[in-house]
């Protein structure tokens, strides 16, 4: 029988990690992937909708920047071409990652993989033994089961990221980064949006006040917060709103993102234990059974592709490593990638009230800052958080604005080292560059 | 007689940072300034070209974005409005600066200076005593006597941020940042743009790779390199090239960026030492005379806005604070924002090597990173490079790419607290951002 070290099931950016990882060790190592190499985040993910998000921004700083002396007689959006500009994209990257995996000299197959028990899978019609199990098998949409969501004109990201047309009118139910950067996407290139979101904010995982900020930016959505939906039909969306009113908005094309959830097709077998249907990993991503680990999506823990790399290391070197690693969401960065751009790092404000933490906190907004002034007028949106401990540990960077994506980096490695703030203000920051906001944050924090 | 703790000459980001600093620790002070508020960073420098080239870019954009799916009819560059909104950035940061000042307390006089003493200035027919003096009067545009270069047809950057009629081309004498900038303006909005540099790459505090990547990005500029200029006339620019051979470009227009000189102008009385013209200082921004400071672009020490406001902060420290600071050039940053952008702080590997300092260095390619893939293709430019000490001390980050100019902000921090790559190969980016190739870096420098 065919053996290896270890079989990772899954080749999206914490399985595709750990094969690797572990190949480098010198361990054998077959990887299973039922689709294409890169899993979501190069397929259905990050890639295509920053990759789509690029097109419409593109669209928009053409028509719309009169006041910057760009003339133009008419301008068009077609989406024929900038979902071949995503898909070429994609398949740089898919490609990327196979060269990756085959200089790792990284065993693939593509095909749909089940467990038969915690040692051997079949695949393609073949069984294959193995000491090791990593499950990295990914999430999907969720379609929760709302009345009307199994309609033809109700659609998830997976759908709009291969769209042939384009709708006059969407109505994105769900707020999340997901929802909020296709809002994005379709309001920068005329298409009339409606968010409709449970909560009483967007972005659940973002400093309420920062979130405001966003949705204020997104001038050209209209967002109906604290709104359940009851009912989708052919024209649209119903829903309560806050004040336990019926209510409808009425769209083309209703896309849900209200959400994701684990793939655990193939794994039955296994009986892992779940927990809301993420299968449950402790802190080394080890399931109850010892040789198996799941790592990214699949286990809920942070469901971001680089947190998924960030695991594949914790579980390779718990399994083959001589360091004992653990992943820590709390230092994980995050991106949004919308027009209005937020990204944050450590806990917010509201998370650290919540927890009746003491804290140091400043913030700055981004309308005197030079080169926000420089490129976007005082009329900008956008501030920049930072929360410290009482001695000045920095503990959170928090940011809306223009460049927030590429800025937050610092703030990652400063807070995963536990850097004092004192480090920050003794710097020099280049003039003018909109990561000036974070110095000013930090000269403001008191200690 | 009117008397102040501090007299500050120049209002500029050196001066009136150390104004609002002095006063906010309790000191009288008066701020003079002969022309407007901010220097040239806000007027001349800093603000109208990041604001210039940021419509540039977008007519660009707007122009050439057709495999984006980005398609106008026909597109066309409005210069007056384009100087319409820089204008209007430049009053706002000159506001902002007005407002700062206001709430500090601090004394404004919009006049010539003229110091007749180490305590005594004159200005608007007044004499005015200060126990302490700290001149900030910043820098102009160098004219070297090169035949011809007073004719009709010379321009600086002054003149070229304030042009009426753009010319159909343009040879730009000097390949440093301002050059570079300015040739990217023009060639961006489509001027025929020629560049002539003595050197034989440009922007010399770049690292030569990654110089080398700037100008192959900036492909509709045409380069001269090694180029020594012997005369311009009313057609152009004649020069000897590498190869001692006479040649000659043509050109509607030439501008002369090859550097700056120290504005001394009614300083002359104090007698003050000067090398090549620069105001002598030790590391206190102090001159020979005891109670006078010199900071910015007129002592010479690192001609950057963000290095004046820190040369601020050291003046005012040694001359009211408890602390003794002292200004080291080695952790500023630098950025230049031409559309392939570079930034860089610490030492280059050209700099480690010349000095036969032993150094860890890693370099990675912009091309295989998701975000540059989804939004520029495989076919984009760009590089980072991570030079660090023996034991893992991060010593410089230098990077070619987009959004340069805002990742090298933590690369400032990181460097100034001596922190060790181990810091950020331990923490996670988030993806897909171009900060990553940082992270890739860390982790190909071996220790």
């Amino acid at each position: 029988m065919e053996k290896y070290d270890l079989i990772v099931i899954g080749a999206g950016p914490g399985g595709y990690e750990a094969a690797i990882k572990a190949s480098a060790l010198g361990h054998s190592v077959l990887l299973i992937e039922k689709d294409r190499l890169g899993g979501t985040c190069a397929n259905k993910g990050c890639i295509p909708t920053k990759s789509l998000l690029h097109c419409a921004k593109a669209y928009a700083a053409a028509s719309s920047s009169q006041e910057l002396g760009v003339e133009v007689d008419k301008a068009f959006f077609n989406l024929q071409k900038a979902m071949a500009w995503k898909e070429q994209a994609v398949e740089s990257v898919g490609k990327g990652v196979e060269l990756l995996l085959k200089n790792a000299g990284v065993q693939v197959l593509l095909d749909a993989a089940a467990c038969l028990d915690a040692h051997h899978v079949q695949v393609a019609g073949r069984i294959i033994e193995a000491d090791f199990l990593i499950l990295a098998t990914g999430s999907e949409p969720a379609r929760p089961p709302i009345p009307g969501s199994d309609g033809p004109n109700v659609i998830t990201s997976d759908e709009a990221l291969v769209m042939e047309l384009l709708p006059q009118s969407i109505a994105i139910i769900g707020g999340g980064v997901i929802g909020i950067e296709l809002a994005s996407f379709f309001s920068l290139i005329g298409v009339e949006v409606s968010v409709i979101e449970m909560l009483d904010e967007i972005l659940p995982m973002c400093d309420r006040e920062l979130a405001k900020l966003v949705r204020r930016g997104l001038d050209k959505v209209s967002f109906n917060l604290g709104c359940k939906v009851t009912q989708i039909d052919s024209e649209g969306v119903q829903f309560t709103d806050s004040k336990q009113k019926q209510r409808r908005v009425d769209s083309q094309l209703v896309l849900m993102s209200i959400g994701r959830r684990p793939v655990t097709k193939g794994l039955e077998a296994l009986g892992l234990e779940t927990a809301r249907g993420y299968i449950a990993v402790d802190s080394h991503m080890r399931t109850r059974l010892g040789n198996v680990f799941a790592i990214g999506d699949v286990n809920g823990k942070s469901m971001l592709a680089h947190s998924a790399s960030a695991m594949a290391e914790v579980a390779v070197s718990s399994i083959f490593g001589s360091e004992a690693m653990s992943f820590d969401p709390i230092s994980v960065p995050w991106a949004v990638y919308s027009h209005i751009e937020a990204a944050g790092c450590g806990p917010t404000e509201d998370q650290m009230k919540s927890q009746m933490r003491k804290c140091l906190c400043a913030s700055v907004p981004m309308r005197s800052n030079g080169r926000v002034l420089a490129e976007l007028s005082k009329r900008a949106v956008g501030s920049a958080k930072m929360i410290c401990d009482m001695d000045g540990t920095i503990l959170g960077i928090h940011i809306v604005g223009p460049y927030a994506s590429e800025l937050i980096w610092g703030a990652s490695v400063l807070i995963s080292s536990r850097v004092n703030v004192k480090a920050i203000r003794s710097a020099v920051f280049s003039h003018p560059s909109v990561s000036e906001v974070i110095l000013e944050c930090a000269r403001a924090i008191e200690c």
